[in-house]
């Protein structure tokens, strides 16, 4: 920690810094600049207490932090890419990971048919929610505990894992049991009552980026699930809320690479809401494998026109065929990439 | 909800459009304008599903919902305002609101010293969090069960009403129990799941806008409550993040003023969150009696150097009682607006 | 300057680093962390090139730069208010400075009839646009040199000081001529061509912050104006843009207070286009003055409805009248403020 | 234009709406609707002026404009691709065009060996400022005309065309003499007076969005060139400002598939202020080709560490080649696409 004493900061001031620093347990070594004085602060440890607790002293200019305030999940504790394998399936690996479904989960033939739908097209994980957030107490709630039940039948007739998300502390337990993956939605990244219960469960978390939370802080809700015990975590960039209005969120497709560089976890992104619109979806699907992601989340329904919810972004079948196929070679370049990069590190 | 068609869109998806809307059960008034054709949607109850799917259908240029999403909380519904007497005190009547205390519950001493504190210099209601939501798992997360009993103790002491925040639908029961007002801090406006279990308690509910949630969406998380059976919930404007860094959060003080047309709730600030430093709360808070709050909410510690969490926000009690007395002008010009306007009402 | 180095930051990475800090004649003071070095760097002067150079340098964690980038306009450089006078009216003094008049000049008799009923209702400036800056080519873009001249009379007719927009750096010296203070726009915050000639001219400048300017750049801004030879700079907070849709653009009103605490230059707030609305101006207004600008700036229009430009957001003479009236005992509270800063500075 | 009336509106106000409408010249169409009335406005030209006149009128809910306010730039008014023809090389045609070179001219040796170095690197065209736009005063402000001189020198040593910034009216005449393409800054994006002037030139304009300017604002922009004569304009996603700070902005780069559906105009990327990083620099670039971008423009510097500006994000010609290697195989499948989307338009 560094803290920038004012202009004409007195020795009084100065002195107050560095008792406190010293209550706090941590070693000074002053610099005196020719404008003003800086004061160098080091130990281990968090030092948030003690950074909030001087930046408000008289005389203070400034006091910032120089660690990251993450450990488990970031690069400098562990430089080799976390794989999570799921049903088979690696992800974080060697191959490209497509997790594709509904919105909400509303009937069984409606789940049933996507499933097949998705896993003839490639995809390897099914989406779909059985708890739903709504901004509107009056929109479609989820089908809740028969939803989950219609997910484990559609996971039993393909195969295909299965990714939903869980709301509620409460729930952690009873989704765990019918999900490969646990989806931790936008408006619950900083839920840390929830982030607690996910670190004590076994399942990989799909944590999403909160609409507006920084890098780092997406970081640290996985440092709080890895933390509490669980460090297969997965994290996914689904778009930022900006003055923009022309698409539902603005896709911050560089934190895919900004992420690849601060931590050894996985990296997805979800085209669908980052966009809300289905045309622009298999664009930005391969803008994400060509930068690096690890894989990616897409809404599709048998028919979107009728879906009970996030219509206007949802694929049809044949719209997620297309984009599979069209995605190929750009995949075909993804692994290319990845193979060479296990080769140098080797 | 109006459907305006794209300038080359042809009869056929003009007709898609008329039956899917059709499907949904809404009349149509269709408009043949010279350069596009625009299709006028009438019906009650909410159209989001409906525009949803319109919204990407073939040649659709744009689908606007005309009436407001959310209902009870609207001044359409209920044009007088809503009185929410907590402990012999009315929030949103002809009295200005100050809540004040820590940031954290530390200890019995903090607490104890804090509420006479702010009760000497005319607070009506104790803040003080005992469950903490924290960026990081490894800063300080409250006392918790302690921490409710010695907000009770310091009730007793005082006759000061508590308000402290639950952040999990499993404590609310437990916190209802303890506190006079439940609070919901902004990370979780959008907790869908602790939203729907407040409507179960008889509290009065203080929900915090979220970082980057429109005003429209903090009616939303109310109507959410007030829908599940709790009609008493107290509005507050706590900033919201933008690229702006010289504070910590940039308040929107106009949403004051715009909840206020919209609204019957009352609505209230947080100048501590809102600026993140102290030395701009007393500014703020003039600002916010200038602009018609209701109230605002304060943090206040006994030595805000040595605080464990926003130390650098918060006011010593000489600040605070001196902020209190420069006040004192500003609120009498309040109530007499307050009551004139009671006037004009009769 | 500050440079913290990567936690495996090796020798000649640091080594690097050092010569190029000695290389833009920079004196260097390292400390050695515990967990990482970090390194002091003293010297006087702009660093920014320096630290853009080092910032990217192999094993650099972050470059922070400590000193503030403006010098004149800092209270550092000079701690009492700047006052201007213009046409008697001290703006940043111990009054409060209110300037009223339409978006746009569109025409002898509304200009007359504006200056008229402003400057009854107590005024200090006439506002009024010749060159518009408008976002669409097909929009009204002013009258230009024939609405300078109707400024003119309606200065001779009513002893009004004027305040007008200039867009190009080609026209300083046409407006200046005209106008008693040039404002600049917010889309021309950064117009550096446009600053530096402002620097040159006698005229005072009121400043409006960018959209998306920061209040740092702000300064910046007025510090270019200043270094090239003008200090007479107000500046003018007019809202950000956010993704908030509910007001035109988001009032950042804290700015008014961090600006006290950082420049001695004049603030004044636009409650106009803050809001875009003209319901929500008065409130805004009171707020402005609680929270200790020094004026505000207001659209008025003989007849709202019938503005060529920002009609929605003009307030009538009898809304103006009233809100003057309105604001009276809380400018009494402001002059009695600024009157006892005064006394405790002697 | 459509109008929604608030729900208690009364005949009085429904019925000056509609005089107000007829007094802009346009025509009516109401609908009854159940809960409220709604009133449906038809006419052609620009209804700006009558939209903000209309929606601050007593009774009204919400004024909705329907058509797009820009008209020559948009895939409504000319369905086929623009292409920009510079020095024998076609942008927005079927390759895919690489800009490069330092953010400033620093001097002969640097923008000669730079030129070479990014023209045998298969770069298309040398960008280079001479006229600088920079946030502070004391930075290096460019070589001005000294520096065009030398662009030109490069330009005849390597037969790369030259873009190059402008940034007052006034210069246009001679940026025009030594570039082929005049680059308009982000922080010019809304310089109406600029915007004018460069329609009255023939050079093509490479128009970078403002910092925090949506995507409809850009294309306004670009309508003002157009409709004042100059119809060759390239348009640039170079970042937008947000509250993320790990990136220097956040880029948009959803806003290229959305311009694409838009307008019939080239878009190129610019991964280098979009990011702020050199290391984020390749992989931002392949993803502007996967999303497809007609091109990129990217800061070279023979020796970033002593570039005067833009230091950290510039590239050294190792990375440069580097990049343009990897990005080959992404460019390939590129111009498969564009050609194939030549086949189906035939």
């Amino acid at each position: 920690m560094i803290v920038s004493m004012k202009l004409h900061a007195n020795k009084a001031d100065i002195e107050s810094v560095c008792e406190r620093v010293r209550d706090f347990g941590y070693k000074i070594h002053a610099i005196e600049g020719e404008e003003r004085v800086v004061i160098g602060i080091v130990g281990t440890g968090d030092v948030t207490a003690c950074l909030e607790s001087i930046e408000a002293m008289p005389g203070v200019e400034k006091a910032v932090r120089i660690s990251a305030p993450y450990k488990f999940v970031s690069k400098e504790f562990r430089d080799t890419r976390t794989i999570i394998r799921v049903n088979g399936h690696d992800i974080g690996g060697d191959e490209f990971t497509v997790m594709a479904g509904p919105c909400s989960v509303e009937n069984e033939r409606q789940i049933m048919e996507t499933a097949e739908g998705v896993a003839a097209a490639g995809a390897h994980m099914l989406r779909g929610g059985a708890f739903k957030p709504r901004t509107s107490p009056y929109d479609f709630q989820g089908m809740e505990l028969d939803g989950l039940k219609l997910l484990r039948k559609a996971r039993e007739a393909t195969g295909l894992a299965i990714v939903t998300e869980v709301m509620s502390d409460n729930d952690v337990d009873l989704v765990a049991e019918y999900a490969d993956v646990l989806q931790i939605g936008a408006r619950n990244m900083q839920n840390f009552a929830l982030l607690k219960a996910l670190g004590r469960t076994k399942r990989p978390i799909l944590l999403k980026r909160g609409l507006s939370s920084t890098i780092k802080e997406l970081l640290m809700s996985a440092e709080y699930i890895t933390a509490h015990g669980n460090p297969n975590v997965i994290l996914c960039e689904r778009g930022i809320r900006t003055f923009e209005t022309a698409t539902r969120n603005t896709c911050d497709i560089t934190a895919v690479a900004v992420l690849n560089e601060l931590t050894h976890l996985p990296v997805i992104l979800d085209p669908s809401h980052a966009t809300g619109k289905r045309s622009l979806v298999p664009a930005l699907s391969r803008a994400a494998v060509a930068i690096g992601a690890d894989g990616i989340i897409v809404e599709v329904h048998p028919n979107p026109a009728k879906a009970m919810s996030d219509g206007a972004q949802s694929l049809d079948f044949a719209m997620f065929r297309k984009m599979m196929a069209d995605m190929e070679p750009y995949v075909e370049l993804w692994k290319r990439a990845r193979l060479s990069e296990a080769v140098v590190a080797v």
